[in-house]
């Protein structure tokens, strides 16, 4: 376990500022050994990544110094900005103080319980429970774990099914991907896993043919009964989508949708999930893209704006009905190593309440 | 989105130390609000979970000034222990002068580089590029789409099922959970997912009967052989296994155990997958577990150590064989909004060399 001289000359590098090495030198490292995620290594090898090395506020500069306006705001996560000193003492102070502790055994830290105190506070009316994960694709899986426990918890284990929508995006584990309707990811892993359905999307461009956007989204809803009525209301767990579909390309779906999908959920009793991963922690004018759209969801997928990005932490905000009958039903086998991390958590509340 | 009282006073909690409140106030936010993994959250809230504040080297501190060792790590991941001061400054350092950038669109940043490069240098030979997640389970999850993409792109596309062990650990998403061969875990959430074999776990303890702990390392390796012939081989992408079970018990295979593993895999041209999540890091005198038992894996899902848990962070190291494929297959379509996040990988790099 030596430590070889390259890896001492690595340490140097990775402790000093993003100056040290020439933008050639990160790109040839970059291609030796890292591969990226939803890329062509080869491609993206031969052309040379960008090496974004520093930013403030809404600014990136790369490492040859061009200045950036990151209108994605990073992966649609930064929701307060980069450089907010404030995040980063919150990060150091929490770090010499409490570096990590787990959750499993009856133990909890301070940062968590205010963090979950604080979520009930920000989310609306009902929403007073928290399960920490590291991402929203873990929130997803939790979300899918989560539902079926739930009703095999009621004597419905035969609740199994969850119908989400074609191009929406849940992430990228199995459950994500699988949740997820995009093609090019199911082909690869052989997805989606069973007990998923798809819907067409509410996406009037493109579906709306003659119908007014009104017209398109009760009938893009209505693809939801007519699936429920298909699998058999007492097989059907949950209905999953994003308030505003993102990566499937911003789709903003009709007035008309979003009341007409909570009917149906109402109507035949199904769990209602509103996956706030984009939308939720302001990007609507809101807290959650849920409120902008009145819905009323069961769960809420979270993460991205938890934290705007500065660490990484996910969840699913739980509502009384369905944490009722968790808290009642024993053991719920599932967590993470980090879930509810200590420095991850004080960040995210420190974000929050910016 | 007007900040009620409650939230400025949660604010104000989160940004002292942990020592504001009192432990009976911190146990009813827990209680109230946060929904533990793997508990029974009827149980833990009517007894109160135990409020861990501060921690220091191998010490622990809960609210009420008990003085704890922690013999547990953390949860497996503590390795470099509490308190290391020069990982608190590289977080904060790093969050002031790039808190986030995404690695998905032909951009990277000095500190994923550079992490990479010393992941090269520290692991075994051959194993030279890196794909990063936030956990294990997502670690895993990225194994099954990363070795039936890798044999899709070989042609073979139905070479999808890996064959793991019963009472193996993997995470708790619905892959790495279907990996797993807990049962306790498959009955919440219909696992697991088709495409995965179980077979018997090393434990002579348990299972030897009249053989020498020899004799029967060779009988459980066996089993993997038995069920790629049921499998037929040609559709058997990948067997993983810890190379010391965790989770399971500790469960220490006899010395005959991983040899005959690593003929089978050979003899069937089946990739070998070493979970090194809680092996990895030096927990067994070597960087990997795989080097203690001399185990020649061709993708090392590694976690916890790699930050020492102080924050989250995950990956899947890639021998040659294997990301030489891989990098020439075009898009992989896969990945995580933190996949290398800039914080993580300055505060992994730097436990790394610590
Ligand atoms: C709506 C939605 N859900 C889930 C995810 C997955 O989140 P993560 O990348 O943190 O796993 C994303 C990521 O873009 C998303 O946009
Ligand atoms: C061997 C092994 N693999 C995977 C995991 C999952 O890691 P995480 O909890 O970070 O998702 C664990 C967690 O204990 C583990 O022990």
């Amino acid at each position: 376990m030596s430590l070889a001289p390259m890896v001492i000359e690595a340490r140097q590098a990775v402790q000093r500022t993003a100056s040290r090495r020439s933008t050639r030198e990160w790109q040839a490292l970059d291609a030796a050994h890292h591969l990226h995620p939803f890329s062509d290594a080869a491609a993206l090898n031969a052309q040379g990544a960008r090496v974004i090395s520093h930013a403030e506020g809404v600014y990136l500069w790369d490492s040859d110094g061009n200045k950036i306006f990151d209108g994605m705001s990073g992966l649609w996560c930064v929701n307060i900005g980069y450089g907010r000193k404030e995040l980063a003492e919150t990060a150091a102070r929490q770090m010499n103080e409490l570096a990590y502790y787990n959750t499993f055994f009856k133990t909890t830290h301070p940062q968590v319980a205010e963090l979950s105190a604080l979520l009930a506070e920000v989310a609306p009316e009902g929403f007073n429970h928290v399960f920490y994960t590291n991402s929203g694709s873990e929130g997803n899986d939790t979300v899918i774990r989560m539902v079926r426990h739930y009703w095999a918890s009621q004597g419905q284990p035969q609740r199994k099914t969850i119908i989400a929508r074609e191009n929406g995006y849940h992430g990228s584990t199995i459950g994500g991907a699988s949740l997820g309707g995009m093609t090019y990811m199911h082909e690869q892993g052989d997805l989606p896993i069973p007990g998923i359905a798809h819907i067409e999307q509410p996406y009037w461009y493109a579906n709306g043919g003659d119908l007014s956007p009104e017209e398109y989204g009760l009938k893009a809803a209505r693809a939801l009964e007519a699936k429920i009525l298909e699998l058999g209301a007492e097989n059907v767990a949950a209905f999953i989508g994003e308030p505003i579909q993102g990566a499937g390309g911003i789709i903003i779906p009709p007035s008309t949708y979003w009341p007409e999908i909570q009917r149906i959920c109402d109507q035949y009793g199904i769990l209602l999930v509103a996956d706030e991963v984009i939308c939720g922690f302001g990007r609507t004018g809101e807290w959650f893209g849920s409120q902008y759209f009145g819905i009323r969801p069961h769960l809420m997928t979270i993460a991205k704006g938890l934290s705007s990005g500065y660490l990484p932490i996910g969840g699913v905000l739980v509502h009384d009905q369905v944490a009722k009958v968790l808290i009642e039903a024993g053991d719920f086998n599932h967590g993470f190593t980090y879930s509810g991390h200590p420095v991850a958590a004080a960040v995210a509340a420190e974000n929050c309440v910016f």
